[in-house]
């Protein structure tokens, strides 16, 4: 869970404050006469946002406020995800959030700090089926300390590609 | 404080539905070609998140939720606020909190059901001396209610004008 020190008020400050950044880029462009520019930022804020929703439509709580929150607090690894498909979901929401939280530490420690380290998670789930993508780019320092933990998750995970540019791996959560 | 069962990912929610709302407000405008338009209401956006911003600057945690987050549940007045001044604020957090929860749930009684029911709430803080104006436009049923629970305030409120289609009220909270 999101350290205990964070409230409501503090969420919507932080949520405020990325609605205001998109907003001057919306304005930006359009005191610049660049009107198809402006558009095409709303169009994909509108498709971000609608992500986000589908996620907190997943009845998974805890998991979707630690990817809702994640890039609002001081980590080296930057987040973005994308659902690409929910249906019906009966998913062990203290499981996905125990096993992204550990996952999310272990990152946290394995790359080079103040660097571009971008992680995106795809999301599959049907049912009790939850599928996700792992797609790091970045910079890996301790990569035996990654590749000893993901070696740890067993059948759990595949792991396509890792160097230390970043990884592919599947993962696959029956709960 | 809300409602036990609204939680992080939830107030959220809300918060996304009212951006989404305004940013389809500003696209709907930039396609009929009024950029003028466009432009004045980013600009409105940008004055009510600084509002938001200001009182979630003033370090009553529990005052804010309650005023950023009550036009989200099911009520039939709807609140607007201002922040006109707030200098090294030392509120009571709680007492603030207390009061305007017991007077939100008074106007709720006394009120007709779903009309136009608007409370404009100024806010002016310096250190530990929190003053209020208290503006209501609506109608006013059951206006018995109101009117005792007011003059159980005794000095903290001045009534300026009161009938059945609205008051403004000067309320003083020294803490």
């Amino acid at each position: 869970m999101m350290n205990s020190e964070w409230n409501l008020v503090e969420a919507l400050r932080h949520a405020r404050h990325d609605w205001m950044n998109r907003l001057q880029l919306i304005k930006g462009n359009m005191d610049l006469g660049r009107m198809d520019r402006a558009g095409q930022i709303i169009e994909e804020i509108v498709a971000e946002a609608q992500n986000e929703s589908k996620l907190s439509n997943l009845r998974v709580p805890k998991f979707a406020e630690l990817m809702l929150t994640y890039n609002w607090q001081t980590h080296f690894i930057k987040i973005e995800f994308e659902v690409l498909q929910a249906e019906e979901p009966e998913i062990d929401d203290d499981r996905v959030y125990q096993w992204f939280t550990e996952f999310f530490s272990i990152m946290e420690n394995s790359v080079k700090p103040y660097e571009e380290n971008n992680l995106v998670v795809t999301i599959k789930i049907c049912q009790n089926d939850a599928r996700f993508e792992l797609d790091f780019n970045g910079i890996i320092i301790d990569r035996e300390n990654l590749q000893n933990w993901l070696e740890l998750q067993d059948s759990t995970i595949t792991l396509h590609t890792l160097d230390n540019e970043g990884f592919l791996i599947s993962l696959s959560l029956n709960t």
